[in-house]
């Protein structure tokens, strides 16, 4: 389906959203995990291409955010670690962990219904990520340490000087 | 294994620390993906629960980084989405996605042996995340965009007004 019109990509979009909203609403009443959803299309053909709603509390999994999920299925399916020529609805905005999960799968669009202060209101609040994305590795709430490693500088060069290794 | 001296604790770091460089080069000359690895570590009994090394290229999984790899097999074993208590030893410095992902599984510490620089001169470049991490989000490279739902809204409230959903 070839985009028409401004109003009609508008619809297609409030659609595909209606959807990622619908998938939160399934796995929240299936008690899989938090009421978030997300749909992964192809901008070309329209074609949904991944689906996925949170899961964490039902699969112990912190990584299952709706967004993950989708985009590892999107990938399984499309045998491929890049979705390019995709976009991501998402029924939340998507948090750190998720909207830079949909920037190394190189999703090319990324939209939301409802804004992070909507789900902080409902007890789900990413804000410390934020407020310690802003601040230097020591000075974060858990300080990222540094550690150098002669081994792990020799890994890095063994990569660099083996052309076989697939690049990504 | 109770630490008993500064020493003693840097020496358990580095061992950790080594074995996430061995899981590198392991997952690397094995084609799995990347030359990237990492162990989480109980810290009350020095005990390992999860191992993970980089597996995008070889499961066509843009989000099987080392560190989100390590953090779904520590939480399956350990029947958990928290994991308190517990130190992730990295041999690179997690990118924003993995480290939303230890924030997320309340990991408390966080300990890498190479900086993201090392990994950008080995054509590892996560500097584009952090780029647009400092942009509002209208002047990202890839827009996030927000387009309200009403479905969206009464999903959250839903979720609001029923105790019986498992809160994380």
């Amino acid at each position: 389906m070839t985009p028409t019109s401004p109003d009609a990509d508008r619809d297609r979009d409030r659609d595909h959203l209606a959807e990622a909203v619908e998938l939160a609403r399934g796995g929240m009443e299936a008690r899989e995990g938090g009421p978030f959803g997300a749909v992964i299309v192809r901008t070309d053909d329209d074609v949904v291409v991944g689906r996925g709603w949170n899961r964490v509390t039902s699969t112990s999994d912190p990584t299952a955010h709706a967004e993950v999920v989708a985009i590892r299925r999107a990938a399984r399916v499309l045998r491929t670690f890049e979705l390019e020529g995709t976009t991501i609805y998402a029924s939340g905005e998507p948090c750190p962990m998720c909207w830079a999960a949909c920037r190394w799968a190189r999703i090319d669009r990324i939209v939301h219904a409802s804004r992070r202060e909507a789900a902080g209101e409902i007890g789900f609040d990413d804000q410390f990520l934020y407020d310690d994305l802003a601040r230097s590795a020591d000075e974060q709430s858990v300080p990222v340490e540094h550690l150098p490693l002669q081994a792990g500088a020799d890994v890095y060069q063994r990569w660099a000087t083996d052309p076989s290794f697939t690049r990504y």
